[in-house]
């Protein structure tokens, strides 16, 4: 809980956060003398704390992240992971010497980020920065990390800013320097939510349900035995456990359901709902063929596996699904990126297909403006590399300067 | 946050957190219809989810751990870890089908808990049930684990409950049983705070600083170079960052403090203060002779270590830390434990000493509430193997029918 008069030391920052903030009056029956605000972001906070620790260029560079719930009150409707009033989220703040070393920082942590979110969770993302309109309100700039959803509306799954001596200065974060003279120090902010969930839920599953990639699913592999009529019972039961302790032992993340009221049927739909990625049958035939059958989630293929072969074979599927999974999804990225050479194709992308268009840009945040207003589309990121310009600029017509990619955003 | 109608559905247990609860009466400038209170506990909603979860003997036993921070406006001063307005806790619920199996519940979970706080946190404690007047409200019967502190007060640890029928009557978890009738589920729940840590710092720590038990200790041990007016500079950099990585590959947590603007002085007290157990220190004659100098935290001995010897010895230190820690808690534990056959001797122990009466006690919450509002004291613990009692009652003098364990507590 913050303090009112706390809150409102940087004013300008959290204008955009007041109409937002639930304010905690009471404890007990007694008025509080003060105004507590359920925190909507951590920067006073973690601002005053920082220009009370940071003394001198021995304390430098500084680096803390934390994760915490923060509860914003939200009037349009809710989507599960994507907008709630409570979100789970991490925040890293970090103080450094120059701006330099805070460059270094924001584009490490976004390196991070991207390996998380293409290695683990299988989501292909452009990388660049965002433009003056759309950077994070007082940073320097702003990196982001976008993905492509099925329905042709982006994500931005990361953010990671240079805030410059922005904060430093109102905060007075001030630190001894080696040439024994006080300096404003150079800050950086980086955070993910839980909103990278709703991303993974989105691109990767299908109709039957929910597909978690295998790299970062909490069970990968469920074994299930299958009794027809009591016919050898204990040697089915004993084979399962046998399995699951080989596979466990390999490293796999395996569970196995012995649950005696459910049927397999009911089982499987059960796992196949929850998007785990092998099933492994044991059934009397394999046993005394001294093999299992295994079943991938994502083509619904049955193989029979010999005992011996079934570790390797695992492993095989399981890297075959992970990479199938981001194969699939980076050429659904790349297929959703169109060009537009003028206003009128960039309109009729937008509307029709969705998905990432390649435009020309003049730098202006006039036209950003008149396209958010007049399509809802805004520019996800610039290039870090900025590209070579293939028109005018797609809204005025006057010379470009940069090209830009523009979606429709959740 | 919970709605207040929601609060007041199971009004005689909230009744005692009512005074503690802080309100949220607006989002923005809006006043909300109803007030929401920040969580001081989770029965509320957690019962109510069990209501709706639970149909079938098939979704038994229910079994759900959440860690969340719980806020209570507190009154008294605050101490850290041990009484803050909010802190960190973890809380266990748990629907069986019958009492046996709640039974069970309770009391490996509670084994759970004594492996952690014994094993990892090297704090030894006594167990056993709570009194009437002691246990959780609504519950069936309490357990416990308490551990005694240098200063004679006791802190309860963690308690598991078993809450027979009691939650789930007023909140409706029933389910249809096998004999296709409905039932009222028995219910559990158990949980710790991060008062656990308030322990470890009382118990471990010295003058110099914390000790945290090395199974437990985030940083095991610490390697910092030792240059002599740039004798070999290189060679010791070298060594440090070889040392580092060897002991990494054997397990253990290591960090390399290799921070060019401390000198060494100033590291170890550093180091000291924050109970890392084993230092090594690489100097040039180190180098020459293929060894490091390794000193204990515990007992400050320094002694050098043939480099082939290395990953051995800081194995056996790590564990003599550990045991040590153990070991010497538990003779004061011991220690603690005087035994009182009349109300004067009762008296005068809990007066002076401090520490656990080992005492008789007729049954009768009159004399506990005698006793705690003359001394102080509470029955902390009662053996869950009934000890053979040796006197009358403490207070009153009648025949008893218990041994328990007394002290004052945090």
């Amino acid at each position: 809980m913050i303090p009112e008069s706390f809150l409102k030391k940087e004013a300008e920052h959290f204008t955009g956060f007041t109409p937002e903030v639930f304010w905690v009056t009471h404890a007990g029956e007694n008025k509080l003398s003060e105004r507590l605000a359920i925190r909507p972001t951590s920067e006073t906070i973690i601002n005053d704390a920082y220009s009370k620790w940071v003394r001198s260029w021995r304390d430098l560079p500084l680096l803390i992240n934390v994760w915490n719930s923060v509860l914003r009150a939200e009037i349009t409707a809710t989507r599960p992971f994507l907008r709630t009033t409570e979100f789970l989220w991490q925040e890293g703040h970090t103080v450094h010497a120059t701006k330099e070393d805070a460059d270094q920082e924001v584009l490490m942590i976004l390196g991070f980020y991207r390996d998380l979110i293409e290695q683990q969770l299988a989501v292909p993302v452009l990388t660049g920065y965002k433009s003056e309109r759309e950077k994070f309100v007082g940073a320097l700039y702003t990196t982001t990390l976008e993905a492509m959803m099925p329905d042709g509306k982006a994500i931005q799954m990361v953010t990671s800013h240079n805030l410059g001596q922005n904060f430093s200065k109102p905060f007075e974060i001030k630190y001894l320097g080696k040439d024994e003279q006080l300096h404003y120090a150079w800050t950086t902010s980086w955070g993910v939510s839980w909103r990278l969930l709703s991303a993974l839920i989105m691109l990767h599953g299908d109709d039957r349900g929910l597909i978690v990639p295998p790299h970062t699913a909490p069970i990968q592999i469920v074994i299930v035995p299958i009794h027809f009529k009591d016919r050898n019972k204990e040697g089915i039961n004993e084979k399962t456990r046998k399995v699951t302790q080989i596979l466990k032992s390999a490293g796999f993340r395996v569970h196995l359901d012995d649950r005696e009221q459910y049927t397999p049927g009911w089982k499987f739909n059960e796992w196949e709902l929850k998007g785990i990625h092998i099933r492994i049958e044991v059934g009397p035939r394999d046993v005394e063929r001294k093999q299992v059958t295994l079943v991938r989630r994502d083509n619904f293929q049955k193989v029979n596996v010999n005992d011996d072969a079934l570790v390797e074979e695992a492993r095989k599927s399981l890297e075959s699904i992970q990479i199938t999974l981001f194969e699939k999804a980076s050429l659904a990225l790349k297929a959703s990126i169109r060009q537009a050479a003028n206003y009128d194709e960039f309109k009729q992308i937008i509307e029709t297909n969705g998905g990432f268009v390649r435009a020309c840009w003049c730098g202006s945040s006039e036209c950003e403006d008149a396209i958010k207003n007049e399509i809802g589309a805004t520019i996800r990121t610039l290039p870090f590399q900025d590209e070579v310009t293939f028109a005018a600029c797609v809204k005025c017509g006057k010379p470009s300067t940069k090209v830009g990619y523009f979606a429709r955003s959740y």
